[in-house]
């Protein structure tokens, strides 16, 4: 009963199947192995879009904060939503690897909304030299609070930007769990949105820790491998990515697995909705779900094992039915069994 | 017949299996996995440093930039010799790491003599404020050209920075191979000669991208941590670093692996000592060797198919007598026949 | 009729005669004057602070980033108030200069408030070494609203700061007008309230262009010359900088300019406060003022050739009795001929 | 008697004149004052460059670094020689700005040859995306050891860094000296010969603190604002930079100025070439003399109140008649008297 996050499962055993045969011989390092070039094709072709530059690397930080360096400058401002895991998340990585940019943070909301977007991107800059100037918008789709921007969102968040000559960049850590949760292509969430570089995560759905930066627009691609050499994300031995991703990308892998991750918080929420005294801070649209329980409930829990984080919230010195709020989360792993075992213990 | 690099091998069998293991449930992320536990006590044991700071991290560049970056202040230099890694291919990592650190490069050789660093650090901050401060002195064993720092020069080198109040940093992308050379103890190596931190190398030994960072004073490990974090190097699912390092340290596989590179190493060279006209522009001490051979001998051997970089050379023009220098690094994996293919080709 | 900002006036002519007599022969450059010396006395005495650093540099955001880059770490956040000048006015100098650090903006007001501010700091640092870590907290007095904590305020905000062991930060680009206004000694302002750094300024208050950072802690010193010559802040000719401030030190010149000032505005805003319709954003308390009049009031105005700025208003548009907002600083120069001409036209 | 450098000397009386002069009434702040519109307007006709953009600063390390930061790019490397002020007196500035670029020092003497800086370029690079990226070729003139470049030799530099498609930067903290000894245009000197960007000195020739950094190609202007503002070098009292630039161009002060220092060094290395034993560690060709003399000579210099600084030497535990290096130089303001006698007690 481990829901504290999709970071905490196992990989998926089609990967470490793919590792164990990418262990052969030798190959050439730093993204020459032949592998790679057929995760670049298949990527490509995932989102319709021939030229695109494709990239791994390691770690969800890395791929955001390495993709916004390369669309900003140190003197700009990204505009993201306040609870963006780029800015409470990443211990200044975008700060850093931009080389001093800052962060505006938009409206209060988990989502940002086009008015308030409009709204932050207006007021920048009215000073001239003197304020931040406006630099990249940053979308996160699942969001931080496990809603999904839907693509007309997408779309009206991105024209807004392009209005304003801004280029979009999309935190796809669960990419593939936003994409089955809206039922679109990979090219209608992002490019046909207006979206230029996306953060294609893998790591929260099934691999052991691969993410793919994908540049519609392919001149960024030197930039950008000069950034990830100099950030210290370049593998020597590249194959071992390169084969976790194309093990995701292949029989629909990385789909399948994100399914599995949402119908999991769908079976999950369906159940809480029944328990006592439930109730739930955020829709559930993809994986993750921030319910509220009584205190009871959660010693219950606790007791029996169950994982998870409680959302700013503290057990100590609650009454036993006072509503505390805890974040639980669902990756492809967990099965049917474990759900249906908590909720047992949860409707005690 | 694969000697371009020992980044290009494969990962050692007992390290894949350690991460099949290590791929079942659920376990906590970033770096509070239970099996990071026993890799911190395994490598505090390996060097006998039971306080000692350990940090995973997958890549030397990350291990070197971040450890440096630990140990000095963005106004002060580096010493290290001007073949040194962190100089020539890490693309600016260990600038921009500390943010903006130059480094100084000392005498002319592969190795920094004492006397050659004593003079570097003497001329430096002759100009109170106005030039760059004294920071860290970082020594590469194995050498990039593929000799062995002995202990006693170690610990000359780490005498001289101490008796300015340095640090010393050592580079041990290679360091199981050095080791092997000297054939001393870790500690030996490090802290008892003056090293206050060390990249302890994997990736170049048998593993899939893992280089553990050591601090003697563990005081430096929180600023690590963050360190880490914000150049987005901290795995959330740091298991499976931790498996591949605590494989590497079972049954002495870092040394054995080390061991077979080494001889792999001393057969080829043994055997290209006998190939007519060839030379070596360094000594053989480890699993590189730098060997100047005919053109034609070249010619031969890249017909057979045989992978390994020219070193500063060419053969565009060049006579079929010309020498022409090559570098040709052994890993674990290549086995004697091939090796003896090679020199059987070599040989004509 | 100037009244755009305090930074467009001209310095005192007793500024302008020290530097006249500064121009003699040669000086010891890069702040080893003898001027520095005297300096640095005078503002030990000042401030009752027998050790405390003293530094010039000839801009505010210098003073600014410099002292913040000190105090901070690029992993940390800085607590300030939305309207800061270290957030909106310096193009992300302080992110520049402290190698990427955060800004948290605390509430929503133009002063802090220790709720809120005790809200923003224990909301940062729950995510352990993923977040943004705590750093100083800067305090700006004037506010960029022209009003003035008091010691009282300082000293609130000061505890909650050092109760969480985070260093303050005095912005006191207008210190002296403050310092009237409150009728307090500048000790009483600064270190017996908690502050530990102020940036004490001298440019918009009768200077050509310097300013003082002053650490009550000495050990602060010697980092903050390496930061300033790196910054490029360093002045051979220091002499200009400290003949500046030794002559707005002398006979209390830095406290007659910012009276003037304070007083300027203090008549300009009476006469405001008759015009029909007038109204104001901010209390009055130092030399800026923040009004509102009628569209029209503001079309005689600059007809007449007043400058000053329109505040988050336009023109464009609005009704003749359309209230617009106006942003007026009053500095030491003007002269109350000015005002009452202003007010004059002002009043129709 | 005061030897130790031009930026210990005064500021020329019509630049203070010019200082009294501007110091009436308001003027718009931050570089939008009338008389910087003048000072452009100048500046362009003296480089014969009518679209040159054209910013002030008040320090010299502020101009190279931000100028260098404007045409490099973090993961470059920065060609110059092994005594350039940039890499020997800018406590890592250049590193700071340019966001972490590299120096490479360009062969071993104190002027570049072109065989040298071919060389060097050549030999970066080779190793693609691990090393630092081929960048700026910075040029000192006069030289950090009172050489002059000839307009050839800049001619023969600017050729080869364009021929890799890097562009120049000239560090003209002497550009004056340099231009009288040369007896060329501005232009000449400049983008005649290849130079796209140009930090032209006036701190040490008679101003207080200013230099103007000028791009040939206006469309760096707009990063440059930004880059200055955000390094905190954008004056609020813009004036005061802008007053002493045009007095510097006012009848050709800035010309005679140098004029005077150049011919002042010319007096005294005449003089010291008579006195016994001394000798010359270069060529005097502008305003600075590295000559050798005879442990007595300083000592009885010394104690006459004579100052300079001894150059990679010590009195102590010399012979009488041990040769100890000095530097010595001469700024406009020194006069024959005071040189003559400086040269007759070196006569003994």
């Amino acid at each position: 009963m481990f829901f504290t996050s999709d970071n905490a499962g196992p990989a998926h055993p089609a990967v470490i199947e793919a590792l164990n045969r990418a262990n052969t011989g030798f190959a050439p390092a730093y993204g020459s192995d032949a592998v790679m070039d057929d995760v670049r094709d298949r990527l490509r072709e995932v989102f319709e879009a021939p030229e695109a530059a494709v990239h791994l690397v390691a770690t969800g930080t890395a791929a955001n904060s390495l993709a916004l360096a390369t669309l900003s400058q140190p003197w700009q401002t990204v505009f993201c939503a306040p609870v963006a895991h780029i800015h409470e998340d990443e211990c200044n990585a975008p700060e850093f690897y931009s080389g001093g940019a800052k962060l505006t943070l938009v409206g209060d909301a988990p989502k940002m909304t086009p008015d308030a977007l409009e709204q932050a991107i207006a007021a920048e800059q009215s000073r001239g030299v003197h304020g931040p100037q406006r630099g990249p918008v940053s979308i996160t789709n699942v969001t931080e609070r496990g809603t999904i921007y839907s693509v007309a969102e997408i779309t009206a968040l991105a024209g807004i930007a392009r209005g304003y000559g801004l280029p979009v960049h999309l935190d796809g850590a669960r990419f593939a769990n936003a994409l089955v949760g809206l039922g679109c292509s990979p090219a209608e969430m992002t490019w046909k949105a207006g979206v230029d570089a996306v953060s294609f995560g893998g790591t929260k759905n099934g691999l052991l820790g691969v993410e793919a930066v994908v540049f519609f627009d392919p001149s960024h691609a030197w930039e950008f491998e000069l950034r990830r050499k100099r950030g210290a994300h370049l593998f020597s031995k590249h194959r071992y990515l390169s084969a976790q991703m194309l093990a995701y990308l292949t029989d629909d892998l990385w789909l399948d697995c994100a399914r599995r991750a949402n119908d999991n918080a769908a079976r999950l929420a369906a159940g809480l909705a029944e328990v006592p005294q439930a109730g739930f801070l955020h829709e559930v649209q993809a994986n993750m779900i921030f319910a509220t329980l009584p205190r009871a409930t959660h010693d219950r829990l606790f007791a029996a094992g169950a994982e998870y984080y409680l959302w700013n919230s503290t057990l100590e010195g609650a009454a036993p039915d006072a509503a505390l709020a805890a974040r639980l989360v669902c990756d492809w792993s967990i099965t049917a069994e474990q759900i249906d075992h908590f909720l047992d213990i949860a409707r005690g």
